[in-house]
């Protein structure tokens, strides 16, 4: 599969094109841990937001049923009214579909939408605003720069 | 006060410098948001933990009593015996000071340990590992880059 490097500079220039597309008004930001903390930070410093929450998933693979993803650490939203859920990308999208009913049960009255980098076709649900498709293998700085 | 911005790339070789002087093993890394934010992505990276979170803390200006910091969405640390704490500086110290009160009840039998980019000297508590003193205003990447 072709590998392609994702540096500081062509991010920075991505999360600058996502803040020109999201067009809701939110309140507090939540990360999808590990993939969306460093978006979540620059969102949080841009829009001023301090309320940025980071949740935590798991997948575990499951001979016997289908794939399950563990979702914990889900944060207190303080009242929050809406809130932008930030994640590198959406790939098979199990995670968001895990993180969203969690969140529509736990709070039934705040709004959810959800912001990635990039997106596979194939994913079971979209995110709201995205930039790129990934048809390759993806080396995101974060992982990449301290080596 | 002087004011310096504070790149990514100087993040990026003072975050492998902070690597180099950590000299304790952990399972799990906790960032105080928003600040320890992207470091605790790139470190969560770097040393392959994928048991990253985050915690929120608020500082009251209270003109009765001394400033006080209020910490939450504390997150369950799942069976981690020892936990790095990161956050971008250390500065008064007293969000340090309340973050480890608190974590100490909840948690009498894990170990802590704190590391910084920048650190004041005039701070209640000196974070374990730092890498600069901050003796100027400091414009980080995250804050400007998006301007």
């Amino acid at each position: 599969m072709k590998r392609i490097y994702y540096s500081y500079d062509t991010f920075r220039e991505d999360l600058i094109l996502l803040t020109q597309k999201i067009d809701f008004e939110f309140d507090a930001i939540l990360a999808i841990a590990r993939g969306g903390l460093t978006m979540a930070h620059l969102l949080g410093e841009h829009y001023d937001i301090r309320e940025v929450y980071a949740v935590n998933t798991i997948g575990y693979d499951d001979t016997k049923k289908r794939d399950s993803i563990e979702v914990f650490n889900l944060p207190d939203l303080k009242g929050a009214r809406s809130v932008l859920i930030v994640d590198d990308i959406v790939d098979s999208g199990d995670t968001m579909v895990a993180l969203l009913e969690k969140l529509h049960t736990r709070y039934p009255d705040v709004t959810f939408k959800a912001a990635s980098l990039f997106y596979k076709k194939s994913a079971k649900i979209m995110p709201d605003w995205s930039i790129k498709e990934a048809n390759a293998w993806i080396d995101f700085f974060w992982t990449e720069d301290l080596r």
